[in-house]
């Protein structure tokens, strides 16, 4: 491609909107542009990254077995009303009416369109397993659309779903579709790591997400220092077993904490380790009341409080809710005295607390001395709090660090939840009716081109793999108005090509300077300058990742290009 | 890909609500399935057909000079309300408010957003011309959406957009993609015709719409039996001249016509010729009254009415207007007598009408012995006729025919209608600002792909082109539960796809009849029939398009099928 002909409208400045460097160097190398809040236009080179990212998905879901075809954005409302999702998907839905004004969604995921068409087609468990994916943009009216192409509006994503008769063909099928997922984003050069994740609303079981690890991720990941084990945090289980020390216990006290409510404050003013403090929080679960208890140095993970009661929705108790139950503030909440209708649960370090500190139910007043043993009574311990940099990893192996990760994908077992709210039916091999069921698949395509675009840059600009790199060689005349110059460079330019390398080619009338800063921001892999010394042909290399550069006889380019190619 | 791995829904039976072959067969064969109306998915074969043809596209653009981006499907309305389209669009433009209610429109076309996009970043002559193009799903809210793909709501698109600093490079351009066209519908397999066009409501001027010739196209083409002159019938115009019989001069009678208006009335009534009648429509031009005089076997063309007064709507006058106008019903109407505030205008057979029959203005009234010199005045006589067959070519070359065509595609001269109403100026070599004279050209992918299968099918099924079939080859295992003919069609799968031949293997369970008559519903180019031979190495090659058939020993295979292909 000649860069006279091409649109890479490269800026200087860094946009002041853009706050992390992905969107700030996708802009500035004229890979995209905004249309409206999170709304994108991928110019010529960001097509050309997506169009590289597609190509690698597609490879890796074919030898998963995995069929394409394409669906519809526009999605009939009833479809959304079969499934449940259009009274519970909220405001990320976007929503129109036709000129009939019949309701539509706007496809910001296809689980519905996807169930509805094979529930029509297959009626027999001879024609499952199937696997269908498709590479499609998604509409989903983000809160806060932020850091460019992370989280857009509008965007790119490869959906997969399977359909199955059993669940070892889902797990069989998950597997492979987890290991198309390892390579698609091993052959992009990202530093991911697969870790287990909350189901959440999407109400599966089974479920990993695939995170890039980062700085500017959304996402905290706790994994281990010693294996591969990942997971996030609200799913990583707390290993530690915890003893009550010998401490001999003391009598139970009430005493007066004016105005201390946090446990800082309680912890510092009574001059006790927050360790021997009783975090109490009380949490309204499916409409019913019940005080959880973690230590003071622990936070509640709801996640967890949620999986125990096997509950829907788990939110915390108003402040007057508290007050009309438990007749104090929030600040002052603890388990002795505490109503029959209130249910008691507590993490086990809870247990092992020995003469600690807890509120008291009553404004400015907490006890000490408290002992869970001798003092209240907690209906069960279970593992409720989040786990922390230095617990030990859940898998025995090593320590748990944290990350931030920007996930790009997501690997699911749907089960049987949308064929059996929209009756995707199959017949056994013993003709009886059963509900397929189901896995679902997802990569946020455009998002993994900005995750690629967050891990490789430098202070000059993008810094591409070649696997995904838009061309492999900047090809630039220095000063083409010099015969020699322009006719070297047009002629490898040909050459190039011809051999397999795509090749962009700045042939501009412009300064070398902004030439070679164009290319450093740009960031494809190998750069060939063509310039004073072409009339004995040759030319420079520049490696674009280690700087290096190499003076190369027109004779021996090929097959150094081809070299730091592979 | 194995036949049991994909998903092929195929059906004996016509689906009840679609009327024409390609719908029909589309949905048999298992290439697409409705979502709702005018929505529709592409199932595996489908996706595969429109991917082929998006890559013909792809080398074609490319070869024109034109670059790929990727724009987004939900634009701002202010962009729209800067073109002025928001307002005149009318409900084909799908329209949508987002969570914080600020108003979009859903993509129909992307001249608004490529108009910004380009005039943000251009500011000089040296950055022109430049040419763009993307390959995305449109929306259009048809009225009556209909015939599957070729009338839909969401459809793939591939859309370009050229701007230029002159004219000469704008007329250069359009005709590389004007070439660029022809040789995508070539090498798709169509036949074709590229149409002189109405730049219609776009604002443009010169523009072609490419046609694929078909019976159930909703355009009429006039085109040359003798040349390649082809035009939309509103835009060809009519060269014959007419001279007036030496019939001599009749007194002019007003006669009793009771209840006679139509032009067939009034003839069959005075026993006259349609050709001796004069056909009088009153139309409304910007606001004024305009009487057009056609003779009685002619129509009025309105493209050619409102060309030569450089209008901007022509509508026919309501029955109210006339009547209080001329005082008489519209079957009355004549140019005899007219209001002084009526312009006549009248085409050249008009004027060599000898003694004819015209309206009398007056109710149950003619005239009769009618002399266009001598009886009425005109203010201007044009060519304001529909071309009819039997008429002899514009370009002078052989005889009009018609013709139905299913417009594919579309190459259009848009001037600065963009440019100056959104303010995408460019600085000239001279300093001065100048507004960007801009092309636009567009493809219906999904509309080609089914104006292909309803050029291509016979009565089992469809007959695709080598170019753009799904696959290949049809590899059949008449009984996969024969060792020899399973072993001899796996061996083949992988020996015939690693020759790089798309094939589609029959893998499946089911009865050779079903087996065979989904493959001519299918229709990929050649079969290859795995059966009782098997055990000698020999199968069966069956040519979809003529039917014929052929034993061939495998050690053969690869060469025939090479040749049958090629």
């Amino acid at each position: 491609m000649k860069q006279s002909m091409s649109f890479i409208p490269t800026l200087r400045e860094v946009p002041a909107d853009a706050e992390i460097k992905s969107h700030q160097l996708l802009l500035r190398a004229g890979f995209i542009r905004q249309n409206a809040s999170g709304v994108y236009s991928f110019l010529p080179l960001g097509k050309r990254v997506l169009q590289k990212i597609e190509a690698i998905i597609r490879e890796e879901m074919e030898r998963a077995g995995a069929v394409e075809l394409l669906m519809p954005a526009l999605q009939q409302a009833e479809l959304w009303q079969e499934s449940g999702r259009w009274y519970s998907y909220g405001p990320e839905l976007m929503r129109l009416k036709d000129r009939h004004d019949r309701d539509f969604a706007l496809g910001a995921t296809h689980e519905e369109v996807i169930t509805a068409l094979v529930r029509d087609e297959i009626k027999s468990y001879k024609r499952l397993p199937l696997i269908l994916y498709q590479i499609q943009t998604k509409f989903r009216d983000e809160k806060r659309p932020r850091f460019g192409l992370l989280r857009g509006r509008e965007f790119v994503m490869k959906d997969a779903y399977s359909f199955h008769t059993s669940q070892e063909s889902l797990d069989e099928v998950y597997n492979k579709m987890y290991e198309a997922y390892a390579n698609v984003f091993r052959r992009c050069g990202l530093n991911f790591r697969a870790v287990i994740a909350d189901s959440g609303a999407m109400g599966g079981k089974d479920t990993h997400e695939f995170m890039v690890l980062s700085d500017v991720g959304e996402d905290t990941i706790a994994y281990s220092d010693a294996s591969d084990y990942a997971a996030n945090i609200e799913m990583a289980p707390v290993i530690v077993t915890y003893e009550r020390s010998d401490e001999p216990y003391e009598p139970l006290v009430k005493v007066h904490t004016p105005e201390q409510k946090s446990i800082e404050e309680v912890s510092s003013f009574l001059n006790v380790p927050k360790e021997k403090c009783i975090k109490s929080l009380l949490f309204k679960v499916d409409g019913r009341f019940v005080l959880v208890l973690v230590r003071g140095d622990h936070e509640v993970n709801e996640v967890k409080v949620k999986n125990l009661l096997e509950a829907t929705i788990v939110e915390l108790a108003t402040p007057e809710e508290t007050k009309k139950l438990m007749k104090c503030e929030v600040g002052s909440l603890g388990p002795i005295g505490v109503p029959e209708e209130v249910t008691v649960i507590a993490d086990h370090a809870v247990k092992a607390i020995a003469n600690g500190v807890c509120g008291a139910n009553e404004e400015h007043y907490h006890y000490t001395g408290v002992n869970a043993d001798r003092d209240f009574s907690v209906q069960q311990y279970a593992d409720l709090r989040f786990i922390q940099e230095g617990d030990p990893s859940p898998d025995g192996k090593g320590t748990i660090r944290f990350a931030r990760g920007i996930e790009v994908g997501h690997v699911f077992k749907l089960g049987t939840r949308y064929s059996e709210t929209m009756n995707a039916m199959y017949l056994d091999e013993n003709g009886r009716m059963q509900p397929m069921i189901m896995g679902c698949y997802g990569i946020g395509v455009s998002r993994t081109l900005a995750a690629i675009a967050e891990q490789y840059n430098d202070e000059h600009g993008l810094v591409w793999p070649v696997a995904v790199a838009p061309f492999h060689i900047h090809l630039i005349s220095v000063n083409p108005k010099i015969d020699d110059q322009r006719q070297l460079a047009d002629d490898l330019y040909e050459k190039l090509q011809k051999e397999g390398f795509e090749v962009l080619y700045d042939d501009r009338a412009e300064r070398p300077g902004v030439k070679f800063a164009d290319s450093d921001l740009i960031g494809l892999p190998v750069r060939v300058t063509v310039g004073k010394r072409a009339s004995e042909g040759i030319v420079e290399i520049k490696i674009r990742r280690t700087g290096e550069t190499e003076e190369v006889h027109v004779s021996q380019l090929t097959e150094t290009l081809r070299r730091y190619l592979s």
